[in-house]
């Protein structure tokens, strides 16, 4: 069970590991927004994503003779590269089950930081068969991507810098846009503000088509998405919502945004061009609500999580294609 | 004149205004240079480029009814924009002087952040002179670009940063290679590190044809730029050392290092990649000088500052064609 005592945990256990990263804001994204908008700039996170943190939160709080057999992770890529570097810090292994058609580069970028990579096909496969079935026979500890208490708490870790960072810019009131997959990131913001910043109310930001939480949420039970594939917004493609998170979000989080991809693709170029920052479509859906679907969000300020920044050059590029000169 | 006392003073008025800036580092960079390579990510700072650090801290310190009557600045687009803000942010107007051909959104976000824009020929009109005719005319305050005692102890400020980052890291020797133009940046953190991080060592970084300051110190007396026009790195091309901060390199900066246009390209691309931030090319000579020139760097770890992201889409394009994949 994740809480504000096992986030604060996880973030002793990060201190000094990983980044505290900037709340970030322009004039221009404000102007058409039509309120004020800041931006929680996860894509600088070691390994261009949050999922480091939880990473680093799960393999930090194995015990030692556990973890020295090795970890194993099944991922679109972003939980990858997180659970390889944190394996490889702590010097054990890791295998990574990735999909076939997860971004070249972060396939490529998996392996560079040490983690063992195994493909699978994810219209026809089950990934979390194979994992288990992988940890099983060689003795590897599964770290899920975001139905793991240890994990929920180190995202959380993002929280606690947004309560921190929200004072010092003295809101007291908002609502916190997060990018929504599995609901790990998610859940453990809202657990952490619940305890830190109780004016801060989180929600879940998705790609239309693949809107499993908002649904959930409206639905008051678990919905899941029709298909897996076919949204640029992959790193935050999930069946369904977590059965750990979803309870989580049920509780704390205001109703599910939904963008469509193109809106997704702007964002990134208005953050390319307004703060300098580089995201990948899944890490730009929050951004996209705010700047996209004002009249959805309450308040006189926004913030919002950009998750993520690890896209290859072609996706960028039809995202730059969008500005004008 | 500019000391350790007024850049202190400086770092007080940018509180709570100036962000903070990360100092980002991945593997892969690490790989490529060959050492272990921290980026000061000052393309983060308000209106894209460290230049708002120098036009706070100049536009803050005047007296207020000096203030009132508004102030000018010359610039090739990142100083016009710190200045527009900083002035903006005070209530009171600014006259920007830009070159016709600087970027078109630099002179855009001038205009929209409040500042008058008048524009002339780099190459057959001079700037400075136009500017004192415009201050006299208008009873403007010119707040020069590096020439000013408080711009240089504003951009001092990100020397602090450095020093105390650098303290976190455990770094207590490195070459702090920091893009350089007329100086203000490259003088400014030079005095803060003397004070506050006295082994760590500035270094300026040029690109090739407009390698003044490398020069300059080099010869031990200031040399001129043959020509203005036809660098890529646009916001870093002055005629030559500025009159305050030489003396300041001189006695302090190590030997100047140069890069190729295609090595500033190539960073752009690699930031973009691996730090997951958006630089422009004169906003990445000191990364590509980390990167690419590693036989002229000493020691283990190097700092570079990435001092500005300001730059157009299709420049950007150049860069990322230059990845594989």
């Amino acid at each position: 069970m994740t809480d504000i005592a096992a986030i604060e945990a996880a973030a002793k256990r990060l201190k000094g590991v990983a980044r505290r990263t900037p709340l970030l804001s322009s004039p221009f994204l404000d102007e058409i927004a039509g309120r004020r908008v800041f931006v929680k700039a996860e894509c600088l996170q070691h390994t261009g994503s949050f999922k480091f943190r939880g990473a680093w939160s799960a393999v930090s709080a194995l015990a030692p003779e556990v973890r020295a057999r090795g970890v194993l992770a099944y991922s679109s890529g972003n939980h990858a590269q997180g659970v390889a570097m944190a394996a490889a810090r702590h010097g054990v292994a890791s295998v990574i089950i990735m999909p076939k058609d997860a971004p070249a580069l972060k396939i490529a970028n998996t392996r560079a930081l040490g983690g063992e990579v195994v493909l699978y096909d994810r219209a026809g496969e089950n990934r979390e068969d194979i994992g288990q079935r992988i940890a099983k026979e060689r003795g590897l500890t599964l770290i899920r991507p975001y139905d793991e208490p240890m994990v929920i708490a180190g995202q959380g870790t993002c929280g606690l810098e947004i309560a921190e960072q929200a004072a010092e810019e003295g809101i007291g009131q908002a609502d916190v846009l997060v990018c929504c997959g599995g609901g790990g990131l998610t859940s453990g913001i809202a657990l952490a503000l619940e305890a830190r910043a109780p004016g801060l109310r989180v929600r879940p930001a998705e790609p239309a088509g693949f809107d499993d939480t908002a649904r959930s949420l409206a639905a008051g039970a678990p919905q899941r998405n029709p298909r897996m594939e076919g949204s640029l917004c992959d790193a935050i493609v999930t069946p369904e919502p977590g059965k750990i998170t979803f309870p989580i979000l049920q509780r704390l989080a205001g109703p599910g945004l939904v963008v469509s991809d193109a809106q997704a693709l702007h964002a990134m170029a208005l953050a390319w061009q307004r703060l300098k920052i580089v995201l990948e479509p899944g890490g730009a859906v929050a951004l996209a609500a705010a700047l996209f679907l004002p009249d959805q969000v309450q308040g006189d300020t926004v913030i919002c999580i950009a998750s993520g920044g690890n896209v290859d050059v072609e996706v960028f590029n039809r995202a730059l294609a969008l500005l004008d000169g």
